[in-house]
């Protein structure tokens, strides 16, 4: 958190039909709902988080991610990096309070990988989910699902790392946290953090700009991976890999795709960062391993199939 | 054990180089080395094995299964079976007490599948690996690997699952836990008991005879199965599949292959049996499923590589 | 399962208020409720278990176990085991089908420790809960609390244990799998096993006869364990001791009361038995390490509070 | 890591016994000893900590800690805090470079609590122990007993807490994440973090200054904990509590001691905070359940025995 980003603050996802979408975001991963506006879009949350809302669901004809967004530590720090986006070259546009119920103003910008990102400061703080302020229980009762705690982080995947890479760190304070690199020495995946986490948001060089590869939750065990697997195989679900492990981050980990066809992932685990530590590197060599530590070997859907 | 069989004895497999099949399931597996013999053969068995040994590794020219054993109750129940196995057309053959090192007289017969069976009354016990007879503590230091702790069941690729059924269940007293029908009532999988499990030993049906599937080892938990997972990476050892769970018994699993080629299964978990408990099926509609719980389908490996 | 002795197949438990008793067993370990009868009876069953009931509650002044069945392989062997138990020295009561609803004719008779046991052949079996019986899914959805899988052993309290173990190994068939032995050679405690599992009945020796201790309910996972221990807190139960693991049978366990006073226990893993296993042996000096494996002294209430 | 301190860099320990020490923090703990000084102090650290070490064994008359030190961003964060601590009123004194090897300058003063604290920006990174820093490996094989990942926090017991509040936030940067009140509206206990985790340190109210209640090391998951608890059984290790959870964090937890009587503990899990949460609140009527979540009532021994 060098600069004032604290973590990812929301995701605002596009899903072909709303009532298949919240079966599957609320039944399935077990998100809560907690609003829904004028324009349609339902607001979810994983129960651990203070904030209000996390994943905004759209309907619209096309699946794939509008926006991610950060929150940042205060107004001021939304102030100083709207000024930090613009010297860096961004165009940044401003959203009006309230635009997202519950949510202050925020800012809008595009990556060079051609993915828009957000920061606010400011979001309605409804506390945890189903537990007391005061003398909190270990966990609420009635959860559904897989129980997800909280959105985690989205794997994109888009063009000119490099240059995404320079705006995340030196403007938003991000760490690079782990890499692939190729054997002319570029990058060809980077996972970047602002926090302890082994990413809060990662690239991967891919010709088409702008898409995403998966959006992921945190679960708290691998016995939750697995009952997580057990759901999806129950609930008729599109698998794609899993329950395995990543070599990258090394956590547990197993992918399906919502009834839209964008990604999910839920994990569990995985490897801690601080600011002084190297980036962990993998080589493009043993990408498979990088990615599915177990198999060894990339499926093809994971270079391809992306919403 | 309505007959006297109580639970699988041992299995002799061939390997085709003894120092890497002793790396295999000796670091790997954690299989304990107990004893060797004359002919070269290596004994081995899991930490918690009250007997003497349970797996005999065989250097051989072409990889497989020698046979598998059963132990009965006592000599009597050792006679009586003897008869009836005549009676029920079997050739049986007598072998020596002390063939197998520790190891009372064997009768040896052939399954109709093709597959060579023996039961013994009687073997050297010499308790369980590395804890003490008496106050016993919970697991012994010094274990390696993935820490298998039994040999549990083999899965055996055959022909004439029927006559085998009646063998297995009339005169040798197991039930038919489990199984898969296809759509003209054929059985086309049965698991079959003499205990608890869900399987001591299963068959599917196979137009060459006398094949081997997977020898499987029992681990404790679902964690294990994942450090098994991991550790087959580390050792770039050949993985099939996992980690997962079954349909069939409900195990959770993971295959891979020993260096010879046989393929070996670690597993945890798995529905328990009982001689009132009508057997369990599933279609073979279903049969993806049946097998690889979370992926819904077979992969050719599962149906085409057996030794 | 040397005589035909199956497996516990019910518990009747007296409880102080049925309302209390059905919010215990059914909310918080998650037990099935499947019948009720004229008496005020009520039936409950783990959703694992094939057999129609389990547990039967009682309405009563003071709280306590009534009886204990185990289920016997036919009709023949209940006849045979009546003979047995009559030549024993046993006095035997016939109880008619029915008065247990879908429960067959019982034979009731005293151990020497005070205890009330009886035999059965046949009972209803609808099957396990919540899943199909073609093609069943790993576990049903819509488990409750702490998703109890089946009612497993008893451990009781009582004077005699000699005469107790010769009636159940002589008779009944049951291994004596585990004990604790004083430095006389006195027998303090024994579990006795008709299965794999390292208990299916147990007794201490206690100068009042027919106490019962608790009755032990199966989990899968020690992160199940762990989930009982939050839930026994979050609905303010009494709770006893753990989440910790035994030295008898290494099963990891947790010990709570219900609203009436009667001591229950939820547990996973545990050493497995076959009828050739010596007895595992913890000695009286070790007594606390044998039952709290982790803080190596009895508590007060272990040994005293008892129904 | 509003300031710039990023973490529990070491902890300093006296111990009456080396040797028994080691023994207890190396084979059992499964700290990986990395250097020794000509004073005779022992280096250690977890396997997953990137430097030199986080642990200081140092042999002497008494047990207790000599100090805990913090790793702060780089030198300009050092010099800066350096100027913030003498404004705040501490007295502040600089230790060379090498005083520990392989650590730069540290800056040390006392907490109004009585505890000595440090701060460095520098020490050599040898990275995680035992796997390759390219395509690293999962975990390393050859840990040994509980396989402690990190030195993770302390918990200390000293006077004054409400300044001891001011020094860590105001001028250090940590949040207050979570806190005891009593009904006064006094705080007894606080839990401070400078990350994610719900404490990098936390201290309770006590009339004795500079107390140590135990330092706390981080493992993966609640089959660990059971893991430890079994090893403190094998190796006759006094034992506090355990395994539990706590509600303060809710981590999943054991306490023990090592042989000089300074109170260890090893746990996985607990809450994530982040510095726009408002702190998690227990009240003091229901402290015990706030320190042991499943027994609802402390011991005396966590509110008596300190070093």
């Amino acid at each position: 958190m060098k600069k004032g980003v604290m973590r990812p603050g929301h995701i605002q996802l596009r899903v072909l039909d709303m009532a298949k979408a919240l079966e599957h975001y609320v039944e399935l991963l077990g998100l809560i709902e907690v609003d829904r506006d004028e324009r349609g879009r339902v607001y979810l949350k994983g129960w651990t988080e203070v904030d209000k809302f996390s994943v905004v669901l759209r309907e619209a004809d096309e699946a794939g991610m509008d926006f991610m967004a950060f929150k940042v530590l205060d107004e001021a720090t939304l102030g100083r990096l709207t000024e930090e986006l613009v010297a860096f070259g961004c165009m940044v546009e401003s959203i009006p309070a309230g635009e997202l119920k519950g949510c202050g103003r925020r800012i809008r910008f595009s990556a060079p990988t051609g993915h828009r990102f957000e920061l606010f400061a400011e979001k309605e703080q409804t506390g945890k989910w189903g537990i007391a302020e005061i003398n909190p229980e270990a966990w609420p009762r009635g959860l559904k699902g897989m129980r997800a705690t909280r959105f985690d982080h989205a794997l994109l995947y888009g063009d000119n790392l490099p240059d995404t890479l320079r705006l995340f760190t030196e403007v938003l304070g991000f760490d690079l946290a782990e890499q692939v690199v190729d054997p002319h020495g570029n990058r060809v995946a980077q996972f970047l953090t602002c926090s302890m986490k082994a990413h809060d948001v990662a690239f991967i060089q891919h010709g088409e700009p702008g898409k995403l590869h998966h959006a992921s939750f945190f679960l708290e065990t691998w016995d939750d991976v697995l009952r997580a697997a057990d759901l999806i195989s129950m609930t008729n679900t599109s698998i794609d890999i899993g329950p395995t492990r990543h070599g990258l981050t090394h956590g547990k980990t197993i992918y399906f795709f919502d009834p839209s066809g964008n990604r999910n992932e839920v994990f569990c685990g995985g490897d801690y960062h601080y600011p002084d530590h190297p980036p962990v590197t993998w080589t493009a060599a043993e990408l498979g391993k990088a990615i599915f530590y177990h198999d060894r070997e990339l499926n093809e859907r994971f270079l391809t199939v992306l919403t």
